[in-house]
C-alpha cells in the first residue's frame, strides 16, 4: 500500500526549513529512519544538504542519513525503512535517479509500501513523469519518466502570480500547453505550503490552501483538506 | 556569415503582436520572403499562427509562409531566402524540428548565411541546447541540443521579479544551477522588448534595457546597446 506525503515546497509562511511540514512528516516517518535522497541539490553540497534537513528532522525525532554515504546506493534504496527527496533541480534528480540504477528499486519499495515523502522536485518525481515541473532543463536525463507511483502529473509551488510587465506565460498557460499534448494525463497544482498525503487509495490534500487540478480541458479546485481521492 | 536577430519576446511594452520589434524585423529581412515555423503554438494552430505573423510582417511588406504549408519541411527549409521562428513551447519547436529532420537543415542555412529572426522559444533553440529554456517539458524531444548558432546559451525573458510570497527558484538561481553543471557555457539573459543582433563575428544588444550576461561564476551586466561581440 503506497504511503507517500507530497509537499509543495520546503518552506512556506514560516520560513524555517521544512517547519510547516514537521508534524505531517512527523506522522508519515514516525519510528522510522530515513533515507535523504540529496540529488536534486545543485549548489549545495550532498552533506550539506542532508546535513540541514536532519537538522530539521532531528526536531520530529527521526533520524537521517544521505544515500551518498553508502557505497551502494541501490542497496541503501533497497534496505532503506523510509525515503525522503529534497527540492532542487528536478533534471538533476531525475537524471541521478536514473545513473545510479536507483530509480527502479526506489519504485518497487513505493509500490512495497515503503514510507516516502518529497518536497519541490522530490514530489514531481512522485507522478509518471518530469513533464510539469517548473525548473530548467539543466542537464538531459535519461527520460522523462519517472516513478508513477500516482497517476497525475504533480505541479508544486502552483500560483497564478505574474511579476507586473512580465510577458512570459502564465503557470496556467503552460499547464494548458501540457493538456493539448495528453490529455490522459491530470496534473495537480499544490500550492506553497500544502502537501497530497496518499495512502493505498486515499488521498488527502493537506494545509490551508486549495489545491488546483487541470483535467479534461478544465480546471477545478481541489478544496484544502478535502479527500481527493478519486484522482487517483 | 550568420545573420540572427533573437528577440527575448513577440510582446513589450506595445501589447500589438511584435510591434516593437518591427524596425528591426524590417532591416534584417528586407526584400526577402520570409518561411515562419509556427512548431512552438502549442495552444494555436499552425494556420492562425502563421496568419498572425503575416499580418504583423505585413506591416513592414514582408511576405510570409508557413512551414506547414509545404509537403516536404526539409525542402521548404533548404529554399527558404529567410526563416523566422516563433514563440511558443520551447521543447516542442525542438521535438519537431528534429522529427520533420528539418534541424541541420536549418542549421547548415544559418552557417551559409541565411537571414534568421527568433523569438522567446525561436531564441532560445539558437544557442548550442535548451538547457536554459524557461518553459514546461511538456514533450521530450530527442535531445536538449540545438542550433548552436551562437556559443552561448540564451534566456529570454529573463527577470529577478518574483511573485509575491513565491518560495521556487528565483531566474538567478536556475541560470546559477546551470552553471555549476556546465563551467563553460557562457548564458545571455535578454529582457523583454530587447534582442541581440548576431552578424558574423559582431553582435550588439538591440532595445531599451541591459542585459545579463552569467559566466565564470559571475553575473556581468549587458549594457543595453552595446557591441558585445566578444561573447560570440
Amino acid at each position: 500500500m503506497r504511503n507517500l506525503l507530497l509537499m509543495s515546497s520546503s518552506r512556506a509562511a514560516n520560513p524555517d526549513y521544512l517547519d510547516h511540514g514537521l508534524a505531517w512528516l512527523s506522522e508519515h516517518f514516525a519510528g522510522k529512519q530515513v533515507l535523504f535522497i540529496p540529488y536534486a541539490g545543485v549548489t549545495v553540497s550532498a552533506t550539506d544538504y542532508t546535513a540541514m534537513v536532519a537538522e530539521a528532522f532531528a526536531k520530529i525525532d527521526v533520524k537521517v542519513t544521505g544515500i551518498h554515504e553508502y557505497e551502494d546506493a541501490r542497496q541503501a534504496m533497497q534496505e532503506a525503512e523510509a525515503v525522503a527527496v529534497g527540492g532542487g533541480n528536478t533534471y538533476m534528480l531525475l537524471h541521478k535517479l536514473y545513473e545510479t540504477g536507483s530509480l527502479d528499486i526506489l519504485k518497487r519499495r513505493i509500490n512495497e509500501g515503503m514510507p516516502y515523502a518529497g518536497w519541490s522536485a522530490g514530489s514531481n518525481i512522485a507522478g509518471p513523469s518530469i513533464r510539469t515541473t517548473n525548473d530548467m532543463p539543466i542537464i538531459q536525463p535519461r527520460s522523462f519518466n519517472a516513478i508513477n507511483a500516482v497517476p497525475f502529473q504533480l505541479n508544486p509551488h502552483f500560483t497564478d502570480a505574474m511579476p507586473e510587465g512580465h510577458r512570459g506565460e502564465t503557470r496556467s498557460q503552460r499547464i494548458a500547453e501540457f493538456m493539448v499534448v495528453d490529455n490522459h494525463t491530470p496534473v495537480i497544482g499544490i500550492m506553497e505550503g500544502t502537501a497530497l498525503k496518499v495512502q493505498g487509495q486515499h488521498m488527502h490534500l493537506l494545509g490551508d490552501r486549495d489545491g488546483v487540478v487541470f483535467a479534461d480541458q478544465q480546471r477545478r479546485t481541489l478544496k484544502a483538506g478535502s479527500n481527493c481521492s478519486h484522482w487517483l
